[in-house]
């Protein structure tokens, strides 16, 4: 167990901005609201998944909707806590302990503003090793979880409750259009889930992990050690490409951030192009036209000098950027997993996906 | 108290149909459906809303969405009982008796279905005194009755409560893209009230209406007494006009359907024009471009042979029908009322809501 410091935040922010591919929300306005209330006096803890009781009544607490809309909307600062409260109402008993949902972007810290407000531990995993735009998109949903029930709050006081949805693409055939009506941006705790099977589902460590890779980039920028060596130092993987964005098409349909970005390339990779599509979250990288990365495999920009993650609402013409690619968790790579977050699942169905090799005790496992 | 049966079904169909102003859902769907759970050994029971207990646990039942989907869908049959039990498990205590949300189409039909299946009585008496395409559209939200917890469930099993919106606006803007993403169709029981406060804002005695208004129509078909006249003994109000259907314009949008009708004079009404624009149900109606009805008034069509009630999905070319106006409640007549019901709710700013005279003691309070 392990309390969250001021200055850990800064580093799970940039960590988990890194592995959130490019969603998750903004880290940095999840980094500025966790610190505000650290500053206030408020504290979290994080636990172990081995330090979870089984019979604990756990949830996962995290934002959905369009990462363009969630750094403009104003928020009441309150939602992970009474998203937590409209679902400990409805089953009538406390919840022990919170997770992440996703270990990328805003949604990695919106468990901890969780139990900064409510007092209640965050328990060191997530439900994907990275960020994912659906919500069926889960190694806990995958390995059979239950998707009920599950809160929906809104700024407004608004709460929702999925008491029962039949499998977890109703979960997020339902959530999705009410976040729409929340304004593109509501707050989930979900679901329901008890301590045994968080620790067999979950992906282990990723906020430690997160932590590790903000204390690289931040390291790395104080020494001016290579920047990227530092990040795939602690998380594996290789670097794809590094140059200047030339070209974005962004929209916000349906709830969520969509389009694509070209880099052309920069140094070694002068002449070569890189493109990106992306749904809240960078989905296929084509180098020259071919595919050199796709989902489940992270695919993550970072502005080449800073090392700072770029987020897709944050993507714009002239960036200078680096972009990694990292292997994801075991968990997403079976073939019962690859139907769910696959190149075919995101409407790619003629990239295949080359599972990018792993080194052994690094990174995301 | 009284017990329905077959025939009951088959006038509080036409009656509620009529009622109902081209909206409700198809009450001939309803009439099926009821009459089979009657012949299957089912059975419900009317109490008066003296008869309800000040304590009793009541909510409405009805379904919500686009009737011209509502006639297509192909539903399970138990989605009333369903809509129910959900909002009981979220309680946490049985409800007492169900209520109809409107007297109009298969909506009316509704709670008797899932008085039927879950062995509650039925109230006589609903929130509208006709049918409206909106939640807010009700006497006792208007009477600032709670608009929450309310249930939603679909065919499929889902089940989602409407745990805490700020206001039955909000239970609009939520329930409606919920009932999109169900098919345009979903079974509400909403929202949890108190057996005073369903007596102090209900629209008393509208079963027993509707089913008076079917029997007029039956009646007449067998005396061939004058059908509108035998319609108006019981509901008040005048004929606007008779001819026939020459266009219909409709879409099905945004979980509506929506469109307008123009109905070209024949008798003592030829040469002239009457159109109607209308929300699932009959909203202005305009005789040679004058408006002479609008709501919240009812403007009901029927088929001018039979008095069988035509609703807006059974529109088309060649209708012969007649058009009658009638008297609302009064509760939709207050200024603060017609905020939420009159011609301005519904986009028309222009039109002037002049209130259709009622005779003592006739059709809907």
């Amino acid at each position: 167990m392990w309390s969250v410091t001021h200055n850990d935040i800064e580093a799970i922010a940039i960590g988990a901005g890194i592995l959130g591919t490019g969603g998750g929300g903004s880290p940095y306005l999840g980094q500025l609201r966790m610190q505000y209330l650290l500053k206030k006096g408020y504290s979290v803890n994080i636990i172990s998944l081995d330090e979870l009781a089984d019979d604990a009544r756990t949830c996962e607490v995290g934002w959905i909707g369009a990462p363009t809309v969630g750094i403009e909307k104003i928020w009441d600062g309150r939602e992970p806590k009474w998203a937590v409260e409209a679902l400990e109402r409805y089953i009538g008993h406390p919840i022990d302990a919170l997770l992440c949902s996703e270990i990328g972007g805003g949604n990695s810290i919106a468990p901890l503003e969780a139990g900064a407000l409510t007092g209640k531990p965050v328990v060191d995993g997530d439900a994907m090793g990275r960020a994912f735009p659906e919500m069926q998109m889960s190694t806990h949903f995958i390995d059979g979880a239950p998707c009920n029930p599950s809160a929906m709050v809104d700024e407004k006081g608004n709460a929702i409750i999925l008491d029962h949805l039949v499998d977890s693409f109703a979960l997020e055939h339902f959530a999705r259009p009410l976040c729409v009506q929340m304004g593109c941006v509501g707050m989930l705790a979900l679901p329901l889930m008890s301590g045994a099977q968080v620790k067999k589902s979950s992906v282990r460590g990723t906020l430690t992990l997160a932590k590790q890779v903000g204390e690289a980039v931040l390291r790395a920028r104080r020494t001016k050690e290579p920047m990227m060596e530092a990040v795939l130092s602690v998380t594996d993987g290789v670097e794809l490409f590094a140059g200047k964005l030339t070209d974005v098409q962004r929209r916000t349909a349906d709830g969520f951030a969509r389009g694509e970005m070209t880099c052309e390339g920069l140094g070694t990779y002068r002449g070569e192009t890189l493109r990106i599509a992306f749904q809240n979250e960078n989905l296929v990288a084509w180098k020259n036209d071919t595919v050199v990365a796709c989902v489940p495999d992270l695919i993550c920009l970072l502005e080449t000098e800073t090392g700072e993650p770029i987020t897709t609402e944050q993507l714009r013409y002239g960036l200078r950027v680096t972009i990694l690619a990292i292997p994801c968790t075991d968990k997403f790579r079976t073939e019962a997993a690859l139907k769910i977050v696959g190149p075919a699942a995101f409407g790619y169905p003629d990239v295949t996906y080359n599972p990018l090799p792993k080194q052994a005790g690094i990174g995301i496992e």
